[in-house]
């Protein structure tokens, strides 16, 4: 088991992450730069790479997937078909897919399950998963953080994610001896911030990490970290009590993930599949929870864009690194090719962006890794747009970071630079320091390569070079500039 | 009438660049970096664009488009289909695709049409249309340079240049006072260089131009030029006698598609439609025929990457500028925009990449118009690639054409630089001339803001932006952060 110190999310945000975790490749090169973005057809995703090799990947969760619905009528391409299906799920075979962001509706096996469970009500999700009671016995809704102290009306056994875990365990007891490749995709810590007992109050705000921000930050501050920090969401919280009742109820919705997984970890020993299965514990992004006078994610910090990453590799070719931690810089885009090597799949060079994880699993050396990792955004739909008057084509910023600085290029306003080594909290942003020209142009200059560096011919595997020189050519009968 | 002076291809090769001029997008986006590199099935092309507005695209000629089968495949698109169709022929209705630079085959129409004209043989094309005659009655293929001097063995009314003229006439008397738009696409001048007569001995070589090169320019040559110069193509037109031969029937080859350009004309004013017909002359990209020691095309000196464009609009607004030239810098994807523009059809701006030419047309200040005209190219299927033993994810140039300075980006070597105003004929290379960094910088950094101006959203119109988020945000009961 090696856990990585610096892997970061290619975008800060859920949907345009998720597509370059399920492709392999940048927001920049798929194109689905926001939650409502569909993902363009030319994509080939994850399910669509292992399902040729023979296996599919199973969904038990949330993806965020938006599919490319204008292309598929454009090519008369049936929800009812293989194709179709496949496009609608982001390339997975649905075992349960739940996105939970917003309410299931009353469709979900989800809510059919919890009505099972006696939750009597016309909305179970919206008046006992995310919501409280008062002293009256009115329900107090999740969505407001005010009630976030409150334990959920559900019971623990029958939350989003007990549910998500039981979904999982019976795949994996199902599988028997056969391969298998499950995503398990859990929707919680996330908003609504509503916790079910005895999680809800397990943790302090003495047990929270300080909050990160310094009314410095505010003073001559970014134009575009400005406008997010005045978006309504993050003026929330600036308020000390909502950080008071938020951040301790986030830390019960993580250790309640903890235990859960202690549960799958069970029923993976208990079906004799401890020994030969791989886990990639990670996440889409971080969530700001005030620091920085910021909510949610999408801007570059740290809390925002830093993912956890944690890999255990069964095989005893990864002994050498158990236990170990691994600095090198990872993105999300690392983790197809990774799957890819693991089951012996062929890697399409072509279309992935990312490297394999599997030297630094195993302890190779494999020899010098990547100079930045980029991590970008777009504010297109944001207020901030409107707020500064943006034109919607320039709603772009690109992360670059690099051993030890963070580059921000942002599209039309000047950029941004942090020392991570003698600033580690991001508080001094050196955009415009003119010391620092030299760290902003290297910079600067990485992130022009790594764009040139995109692989956004999607139509032609590389093996084909070979046959187009040798066969294609000759056979045509050309005879170009012979005497 | 206008005639531009400065119009560069977006990528010096028929099939990128073509795949640009029916996308409206650089090769870059587009991503079909080669001629045998399918075109992505995301790209919307200028037939789909106006057959939506009701305006079918009718092809008279050459497309040279290899459609992405692979994803045709994998989503079960047929090409029985109306979408099949589309895709395979690049969003064009066939009047007549004749590519011409290869063997035709046995079953196109153009080796039957020649058939009934009485050239009989089992391969016409091979043994009328590209070879001439011995003097003992022997072919002499027209694939080799030592015999295009020799006046085809078709006559001049049945040549390629007379068939797609003829084709291209019927349609324009058939449509009558039907709107239609017609994509007329000469193969010639092309090789196999030869003409009919007496297209092949009207030019002398003292009618052409000197051929512009120099022996300095060999001397510490960029690596990659050089290589190119090594082709054996390359090094037969280093041959005195093969310039003496070839250069005087290719003017042959232009003077003819001019006559036949004139019986067009005179169509278009018996049919009484010369009145409202646009009509917009271009070229794919120009030939080396020699100079820098080169043949073809590929690299970016002017020979090769500035094109030929008139443009003609009837309307009493284009008055202003008729017989005049423009000396902006105008791009191959300024097309699309224009053209839709002409015919009032919606515009597609989340896709197209250029400008509207109509302001220029119309002699309307159009405010700035851009820094740089880009060109693109890819030399992995070349033997350069072999020869320089470069990656083949490297095989990469970029040409930055500004106001008075071309700048030429290179994977893994060196820039070049030519100062235009200078050195017209780009003799002398001033990539690695330190007094030239200032200028190399910027237009460097004029590339990567191109870059990043690439538009590789495809899935949703912009003014879906404003839907997103006015109506399904707030539709899915989504309160994030709220107290």
């Amino acid at each position: 088991m090696s856990r990585y110190e610096s892997p970061y999310t290619p975008a800060p945000l859920c949907g345009p992450a998720r597509a370059s975790f399920y492709t392999g490749r940048s927001m920049y090169s798929h194109g689905s730069v926001w939650n409502f973005v569909p993902l363009s057809i030319r994509e080939q995703l994850l399910g669509d790479l292992l399902r040729d090799h023979g296996l599919s990947v199973a969904l038990d969760g949330k993806i965020h997937h938006r599919p490319d619905e204008l292309a598929m009528a454009r090519f008369g391409i049936g929800l009812d078909t293989v194709p179709g299906h496949n496009l609608m799920n982001g390339g997975f075979e649905i075992i349960d897919r739940y996105e939970g962001h917003a309410n299931p509706g009353p469709k979900h096996p989800y809510v059919a399950y919890l009505r099972e469970q006696g939750y009597d009500s016309d909305d179970p999700w919206e008046d006992f998963v995310i919501s409280g009671e008062g002293p009256d016995g009115e329900l107090l809704s999740g969505w407001y953080a005010r009630n976030c102290h409150l334990p959920a009306r559900v019971s623990e056994e029958h939350s989003e994610t007990a549910y998500t875990t039981d979904v999982g365990i019976k795949f994996i007891r199902e599988q028997g001896d056969n391969p298998w490749f499950l995503h398990l995709s859990y929707i919680k810590p996330h908003w609504p911030y509503i916790a079910p007992a005895p999680y809800h109050d397990m943790y302090g705000v003495e047990d929270c990490l300080p909050v990160v921000r310094s009314a410095e930050e505010l003073k001559n501050a970014h134009p575009v970290f400005k406008a997010f920090t005045d978006h309504v969401d993050s003026r929330t919280f600036h308020r000390d009590d909502v950080l008071d009742i938020v951040r301790p109820v986030y830390m019960g919705l993580v250790k309640q993930l903890d235990d859960h997984l202690g549960r799958v970890f069970q029923a993976l020993e208990e079906a004799g599949r401890i020994d030969d299965t791989l886990i990639l514990f990670t996440s889409d992004h971080h969530d700001y929870l005030g620091d920085h006078w910021l909510d949610e994610k999408e801007l570059y910090h740290e809390p925002s864009t830093r993912i956890p990453l944690i890999v255990y590799d069964p095989d005893a070719a990864a002994d050498a690194t158990r236990g170990t931690t691994d600095s090198r810089l990872v993105e999300g885009i690392d983790f197809v090719p990774t799957f890819l090597e693991e089951v012996g799949a062929p890697v399409p060079d072509y279309l992935l962006e990312g490297r394999s994880l599997v030297p630094s699993i195993r302890g190779e050396s494999g020899g010098a890794w990547r100079d930045i990792a980029v991590s970008e955004m777009d504010y297109t739909f944001r207020d901030a747009r409107v707020v500064l008057s943006q034109d919607p084509r320039k709603c772009r910023g690109y992360m670059a970071r690099g051993e030890r600085f963070k580059y921000i290029l942002w599209e039309g306003f000047p950029p941004q630079l942090f020392d991570l080594q003698e600033d580690p909290d991001e508080l001094h942003d050196l955009g415009t320091d003119t010391d620092y020209a030299t760290e902003r142009a290297e910079l600067h200059e990485h992130l022009f390569t790594w764009m040139r560096n995109r692989k956004l011919t999607v139509t032609l595997p590389r093996e084909d070079i070979v046959l187009v020189r040798e066969t294609i050519l000759p056979r045509a009968g050309i005879h170009i500039g012979e005497w």
